[in-house]
């Protein structure tokens, strides 16, 4: 079992994973601590002022990765559908990004068939073997949530090689710890500010919590807020790294571990 | 005089000029009533990862113009030194970002000779003569902010016909008082959490308040304060765009006024 996919199984200890969107928010975050570090399509794509899923954005991913992927940190990409119906395509894709470093991909079904996402699933699995595979389920993120089609995906992920699976959007406790039961592999719930805490998915055997874009949006809001307070003659208050420490996060990082050799 | 060029001479009412880091940023920023948006190099060098000043950060700097120069807002743009010691290079890169639709550039001397940095300016205003040049002296940011060789510099990048000077560092309200009196054009003040307020600074004439970097750090720092926040089992505090806020700002806003033609 890779490093990775071990933090996604310690009982009662789900892998916090934060989402960056740039070189700098990575490194901090990796400086406060987190061993592992995602990215988000929606803050990329938001960003570079992409809509989500087109070519373009696929450049945008493959760049960061290449700019993340030999940090000193567990990097783990969101590619979205993979950005191709192919499954030969996602799995080059995926090759791609194992080279730039990365040991984990987030690969989202956008509620098309079943069986089209489980081929890319297998496809980046023999590819790729040791890149873990989290396959998303959008049934609660754009669905209505249907539990049995849920459970279908999910175990049609799990059957084509997916190390982890994923369904955002889920927030109810029973559903939550009813998955956890079955699946067989550690499910990864999108933290939701009125959904369960961090603690109390932990408490229900959640193997990874992520955060999406959230940090991402927090963070304009805050710049919001700051330049309102400033132009009302207020000091803006909250964690502000020096331009120091914002700089040399970015740039000092820049060390030691050798990007995956190709799979 | 253009547009951006009047909004430093309003008595009274100092042009404040938030400094974005990407797509998003910049287009809420604008969505929050704000006419005219800078960049920080700061900010784009330590996303992407790169020390301030290398060839890779002129060519992030120019990408970023031209993804922001055909939005709905005023765009000036930080470009450090030019990235070159040669006026002619220094006027080629203007000529760029002006063709991208930036109206306005900020160019410091990073303390260097004042005869190099005049022939700078001279050059980007023969090149582009409707582009804002604010002309920036390190003498308070990185030297010892002797007063007689601020006064020196700025009388030579005014001579050289700079739009507007710029003193980051420089907080003593006699000094800016001072700088206004004489002067003659824009002065630009860098807005520190420990020095004048914005309603302060416009009542010492004061034409533009920047924010420099600091915009993006206090976003980076809410991004760790909130994942700190989360896995302590609270929800963060302070604004957050929802998904589609941020997403559709970002994809929306790509309307309406056309670039620059080449001056």
């Amino acid at each position: 079992m890779t490093v990775f996919a071990g933090l996604h199984r310690r009982p009662g200890e789900p892998l916090l994973l934060p989402n960056a969107w740039d070189h700098a928010s990575a490194a901090l975050l990796a400086a406060r601590g987190h061993p592992a570090i995602g990215t988000s399509s929606a803050a990329v794509a938001a960003a570079a002022g992409l809509p989500d899923g087109r070519a373009a954005t696929r450049e945008h991913t493959l760049g960061l990765a290449r700019v993340l992927g030999s940090e000193p940190y567990l990097l783990s990409v969101d590619v979205e559908g993979g950005f191709s119906d192919d499954p030969e395509e996602v799995a080059v894709l995926a090759g791609r990004l194992w080279e730039s470093g990365a040991v984990g991909v987030n690969l989202e079904d956008g509620l098309g068939p079943a069986a089209r996402h489980a081929a890319k699933i297998a496809a980046v699995k023999a590819a790729v073997p040791g890149l873990f595979v989290n396959a998303r389920t959008d049934t609660c993120w754009l669905g209505d949530g249907d539990g049995l089609d849920t459970s279908r995906r999910l175990d049609a992920y799990r059957q084509a090689g997916a190390d982890g699976v994923f369904v955002p959007g889920l927030t109810d406790p029973h559903r939550i710890a009813d998955l956890v039961g079955w699946i067989g592999v550690p499910l990864n719930i999108l933290y939701s500010p009125g959904g369960p805490t961090v603690p109390h998915l932990a408490d229900l055997g959640v193997g990874r919590v992520s955060l999406g874009s959230l940090l991402y949006r927090r963070a304009l809001g805050a710049a919001l807020d700051a330049v309102g307070d400033i132009a009302a003659g207020r000091v803006p208050s909250g964690t502000t790294p020096s331009y120091g420490e914002a700089g040399a996060a970015a740039r000092n990082v820049s060390v030691s571990r050798p990007a995956n050799s190709a799979g």
